[in-house]
């Protein structure tokens, strides 16, 4: 018996496509499939025209092998821009628009051959006021945010990868709490343009996956850097867990899995070994929040003064506060960054990559929220690559995980460490 | 006699519309006279609704006072997205675009009371190909670009201010060669957001300006940044004269500003030195070249995809030969860049600013082209503010001036020693 297209592994699915042993449609019918299923309960879609995709579908059938993704069916998340499809940000001020361009990042799947099979749910603008998106894993709870609908879409298996960002914890988060691969890139990896802007300074373009393999050929594909396409770990990895300074917020169930790691790795061959961090660090997580509401403040600076009545009550009072925030304190925050950016390879010592919470523990009880993203704001501040691992549940019987985090720049090793990890917490 | 309107300096201008002396309205119509008897040669506008702006003034002046720029008059670089006027970003791909939000700094300036008058043309997404623009002070020569409307409308003395953006040399080399004020300051100190982006690593928005302190005026008060606004030199600076790696292709009339230089700025009591960069700095102008071209096939990709025919050659061969480049070559280059931003304070050694050629000389004759940026390449890479200074004539009548370079994040000092070095120069 064969296995399943929306089961295949990304590298396999694109191979038998570009060999036309499978069709662009079929594969996407077994996505399709999957999305009626499940899509009434996870409504993890904001904008999905099937009719439109399998058009798409049929003029990669009849046309030349377009590039390396050739009929590879992706999400994309409702904040990228995309010229034939409408474009929300997750706010009613954008009902109806449609965009005239597609995002960078869109522009370039496509020109691979992707088929981009329509939008997914984000809280309103990327921040905190949620969408309908339900978990996949348990509809009473928060699928997280704000990349919500791609996080719920792969982890109802809808399709195999999706776009989403990441300014304080909106990749690694949802990706934790719907038991799917998160992968946030090294900022800048990928092009940022055309996706609606919360920050200047390190809103970051990455993807949630089936499996860190996936999420490695997809984004090395895309980026042209076959050392990260084809990261595997050739021996076992050097590992430092990283409790962090918010390890106080850590649930029973994140408490329990790092006390069994470190065994777990080593059982498995990893040097594992216990990492602090400066304690110069310890600002950082207020430093993003401090970067966040500021530039927030001028990247929507528009909506802000012409749409105030339209923008929900607690972001409004964020961009109020950015907006009057002194630039002395914005200032202040904007040097740590700098300054712990050009230490924090240092802070690795001799380990690969740190492993540190993701989440405090599973998904929270209601979709009214979306979790803390305490265990993820500096990571985006400070531009590192970081990979949320699924490894068991909680005690709901919700996913749980681990953040893989790399050095700047240092994808391709970051990845290899993940996949081995992944493959040791199975 | 009174000072006509539209000579005022930007401050007197403001507290003159913030105590009601004078109207929104009388202040445009000054400046709306300059563009009646200057534009049909210079060409600087895009797009301009006289009636709308005229509306818009009726408006500041019937309402309550609005902020800190209350009725002052902007003209705004056609790259920036404005949602009342057309924004065609100097392609014919966006002709009768219409964006549904303004860019975050123009709805910041509007928040604080400002008067958008209309949009300067740009050249083709901000790159060389051309539009129509002629040089205020000869119609034969070229205004420079990306920022040719801004600067030729501000040289034509049609706008007290005017956007621009600068990824290569797009505000430095106009603004040399139309004898006004630019500046672009440190990267990321204004909102680059609702701006068409060409890189995601170094575009910076900044102005066109008559003087310094008219720049540092509007730019202080959009950033909140107090000392910036009023930066004043408390005493004589001290002068760094750099003559850089790109010196053999300054012009005569560069060589013999920069050989009296030292001495004028020495007789007015600053002391003066000859200031060499690092070696490794040579490298800087070629790396910004490969990022650019690197980073805008991932800003352009929609539009390089789908609408190849409607790009002029010279840029959608550098769009081919951005998607085709290989990224380590990109990473190299992003490297240097890194590491000369870490070094680039120090190579100021004791002084409070550099001197710098802006252009290789006055500005070209015909508008076939926008001259050399070969000055600017390596200031825009390394996010430094830079000030144009006028300071006399070339040989053919033409503007020139110098560049003044502060320390990343030290505008407020740079623009103190601008102001400085202008009237020194005067």
């Amino acid at each position: 018996m064969s296995v399943r297209l929306d089961q295949l592994d990304a590298a396999e699915l694109v191979v038998q496509l570009q060999r036309r042993e499978v069709t662009a449609q079929a594969v996407l019918r077994a996505f399709l499939d999957r999305i009626e299923a499940r899509e009434p309960v996870v409504r993890a879609w904001a904008h999905l025209d099937v009719e439109a995709a399998l058009a798409a579908a049929l003029d990669l059938d009849r046309g030349p092998i377009r590039g390396p993704l050739h009929g590879f069916p992706v999400g994309v998340k409702d904040v990228y821009d995309t010229f034939d499809m409408p474009t929300a940000y997750g706010s009613p001020i954008y009902a109806r628009h449609r965009p005239r361009t597609d995002a960078g990042s869109v522009a370039l799947t496509r020109r691979f051959g992707g088929l981009i099979v329509g939008k997914t749910v984000t809280t309103e603008f990327a921040t905190f006021p949620p969408g309908p998106t339900t978990n996949p894993a348990n509809a009473a709870h928060t699928p997280g945010g704000s990349s919500s609908g791609s996080a719920a879409a792969v982890g109802a298996g809808m399709v195999p990868i999706a776009f989403g960002t990441q300014t304080t914890g909106s990749i690694i988060r949802p990706a934790s709490f719907c038991g799917t691969v998160g992968y946030k890139p090294t900022f800048g990896t990928l092009s940022p343009i055309g996706v609606k802007a919360i920050t200047w300074s390190f809103d970051t373009v990455g993807v949630l996956a089936r499996t860190v393999a996936d999420a490695a050929f997809f984004v090395g594909t895309l980026a042209g850097r076959d050392e990260m396409r084809d990261a595997v770990a050739t021996s076992a990895p050097r590992i430092g867990i990283c409790l962090t300074a918010q390890w106080s917020q850590a649930l029973p169930e994140t408490r329990t899995l790092f006390e069994v790691l470190p065994g777990r790795l080593a059982g498995k061959g990893a040097k594992v070994e216990r990492v602090d961090l400066p304690r110069s660090f310890d600002g950082i997580n207020e430093a993003q929040d401090t970067i966040w509401e500021y530039e927030m403040a001028r990247c929507l600076a528009d909506e802000h003064r012409r749409f105030p009545e339209q923008i929900r009550e607690r972001l409004r009072k964020q961009l109020d506060s950015g907006l009057a925030m002194p630039v002395g304190r914005y200032e202040v925050a904007m040097r740590l960054a700098r300054e712990s950016r050009l230490q924090v390879g240092a802070a690795f010592g001799d380990c690969d990559v740190l492993v540190v919470p993701s989440a405090p523990g599973e998904a929270p009880r209601g979709i009214e929220a979306t979790g803390d993203p305490v265990f993820n704001r500096t990571w985006s501040l400070l531009h590192t690559p970081a990979i949320h691992v699924p490894s068991g549940q909680g005690p709901n019987g919700l996913p749980i995980g681990v953040q893989v985090i790399g050095r700047i720049g240092d994808d391709a090793r970051a990845l290899a460490c993940a996949r081995w990890i992944e493959q040791a917490l199975t």
